[in-house]
């Protein structure tokens, strides 16, 4: 058989990060690599008791299908939390969809908004599944570079004045999967005027912002512009296997995501966002699971940093990050390190390489590391191991 | 803002269902519209009682990400039922992904097969949720008549012949939604030659075969040929609202579809396949469900069809179906079914018009009825409102 869809993917990137998975079921593998929250952050205890709960309580509507853009005891509590969040109402109707993570809200919203040849901006590097969902539907990426201070909004201001005009501007604006940055409060305020300026769509990607670890948040890009879809999810503040994200945009665009959603998959589980709803609409309950759970990722962050400071000290840079899972580096004395990778992996440590997540896959001397499922006191072998691959890989290369 | 998905989706159409499920939430409306399952078919204790030993026992794996083709468990579960049912080995790698609901399974086949102009075969009258995931990808719908036996595979035989080359035939070969029909097995075993001879591939989707009122089951089509992906559901026999459906497939086919899912939503909810699969693979546990559900469908099937005969006589024509939830009618004395609902919606009575499940949605005088959630009992208050409701069209057409 032949299909233009195998045609048209034969270059597509596998992802690096499920292939390396693979790799690191081995025995003792320390792995950075991988994506995955902490286990031991997930409230089972509690979700135990609502499941319970619902499965007694709530009968078979709990279990029977529900609407297309959610149910309405999830799209209420969303309407209150994002009507404080973005300082004007979000309705219960109309203004937010429910997905199966917030995967699915990319793979709808390039659905909905990308013909094949349209522009759609992403930062450098950007988030592998943010790619993979798009390229499906054949835009051309224009890529606008990043720092630590998030996409270089300043950049895409000269090309919307030189006559670029995306589809939309596709960021993730707290600790950023992979860079860790965050984009500055001046940078929000200038992209939200850009789109209302320029009559462009923001996709606003926000699953890692409860994770924070320190300082008060920022406002969100769609807080000051209603030309932004705003995506987030229970994934990494909940739990990642029940598959419940949602996004929160304009009517418009809200309605075309409904209509392509009831095709893609007809709801969201019912079970599944009655369940988390059950949590998070528990008064004080989500303040609790975040005092919780940030110390867990905020105490590995620092020990892989300082681990890899003490271990690598001018041969390796990064800026630590203030929240999420990742942190981006650079390694001074490389400039594959999809080589070191493979050393990498002899000696029990993983980790994915910085091409991943670039558009041209072109090699390059940085590299993510993800300090999530690695207890803090193993942080130490981990960039032990490291070193060692580290100067092989050198000695190889000099 | 204008997009070609809104351009293009101008005259989708809207779910006529999904618009009907509003106006029956009406007090003491009996809808025989909807397509949900039986409430009182769903086994709520099970489900709580492997809910909780899943979230105790398992841990953090339950509510982890998981593998995107689906957890090992209900592969595994998976591969030996279809190794029997089709009588050659499904491998648990390679031919199994399983997708959020079947419905899921229809926009990834869509989405890897089907470019813009493409030619799909359907039936006619056909599935309406199948028309509304295939039609995003633009497709040529070329249609198959279907009478009680199912498609006229000889009329599909006679357009190869032709020259017609479809990217996939979809059939609903067994309690087909909305006729009821069931595929023969001189149809099933014809339609798997040609798809042989004519390199075609059959997509056979099968959520209502284990719904049998009585007789053996027939063969699926991909039992005679593997050039078919089969897909099917936990939606009727165990509950909806987990979402969790498969299919079963070529490994080429089957390797573009995880792409093009790992790129939608990264995998199915993982706490939904173990909670199902802990149910269904529990040995004996799927047929005392079936012995369970199965008169309940049959019940209320029999009390419909009995009370449209006595109630309506000749003035209605349909056949009996032997599972499922549907009974497909035609009104000797109407043309247009449409003006016929809001006449019984009037007297607290809904159905679905024909014309919802055919391409070109003309008005024609076929109606579905679907007797999943209306009592036994309850089937004659219905049936009298219907007539109140034919009386009156006929009287306002003659």
């Amino acid at each position: 058989m032949s299909y233009t869809f195998a045609r048209r993917t034969d270059g597509l990137r596998s992802s690096a990060i499920r292939d390396l998975l693979k790799l690191t079921e081995v025995d003792d593998m320390l792995s950075l690599a991988g994506g995955l929250p902490a286990p031991d952050s997930f409230p089972l205890l509690d979700l135990r008791r609502a499941a319970d709960r619902l499965l007694g309580e709530h009968g078979p509507r709990a279990v029977q299908y529900s609407a297309t853009d959610g149910v309405v005891e999830l799209r209420g509590w969303l309407a209150g939390e994002y009507s404080a969040a973005l300082g004007r109402e979000i309705a219960v109707e109309g203004q937010i969809v429910v997905t199966h993570g917030s995967q699915q809200a990319l793979d709808l919203l390039a659905k909905v908004l990308v013909d094949p040849g349209d522009v759609v901006v992403t930062e450098s590097p950007a988030y592998l599944g943010a790619v993979q969902a798009i390229e499906l539907f054949q835009p051309r990426f224009e890529v606008v570079p990043g720092d630590e201070h998030g996409m270089r909004v300043d950049v895409l201001a000269d090309r919307l004045a030189a006559g670029l005009r995306p589809r939309f501007v596709y960021v993730v604006p707290n600790f950023h999967n992979p860079s860790g940055a965050t984009m500055s409060l001046d940078r929000r305020r200038l992209l939200a005027e850009l789109a209302d300026r320029f009559e462009v769509l923001i996709v606003e990607d926000d699953p890692y912002g409860a994770i924070r670890f320190s300082d008060d948040p920022l406002p969100p890009v769609a807080s000051f512009t209603e030309r932004a879809v705003h995506l987030s999810t229970f994934s990494k503040i909940v739990a990642p296997g029940f598959r419940v994200g949602w996004m929160i945009g304009p009517p418009e665009v809200m309605g075309w995501v409904a209509r392509a959603k009831q095709a893609a998959d007809l709801h969201t589980s019912t079970f599944a966002q009655l369940v988390l709803t059950d949590l998070v609409a528990t008064p004080g309950w989500l303040d609790e699971q975040r005092a919780r759970i940030v110390p867990i990722y905020r105490d590995r962050c620092v020990a892989l940093a300082d681990a890899l400071d003490a271990g690598l000290g001018e041969r390796i840079s990064f800026h630590r990050p203030n929240g999420g899972m990742f942190l981006w580096t650079e390694f001074a004395e490389l400039d594959d390190t999809t080589r070191l990778l493979s050393l990498a992996l002899d000696r029990g440590v993983a980790f994915v390489p910085g091409n991943a997540f670039t558009i041209d896959q072109e090699p390059d001397p940085h590299a993510r590391f993800s300090y999530a499922t690695v207890p803090a006191e193993r942080m130490g072998d981990a960039v032990e191991r490291l070193v060692g691959a580290v100067d092989r890989a050198v000695r190889a290369t000099g």
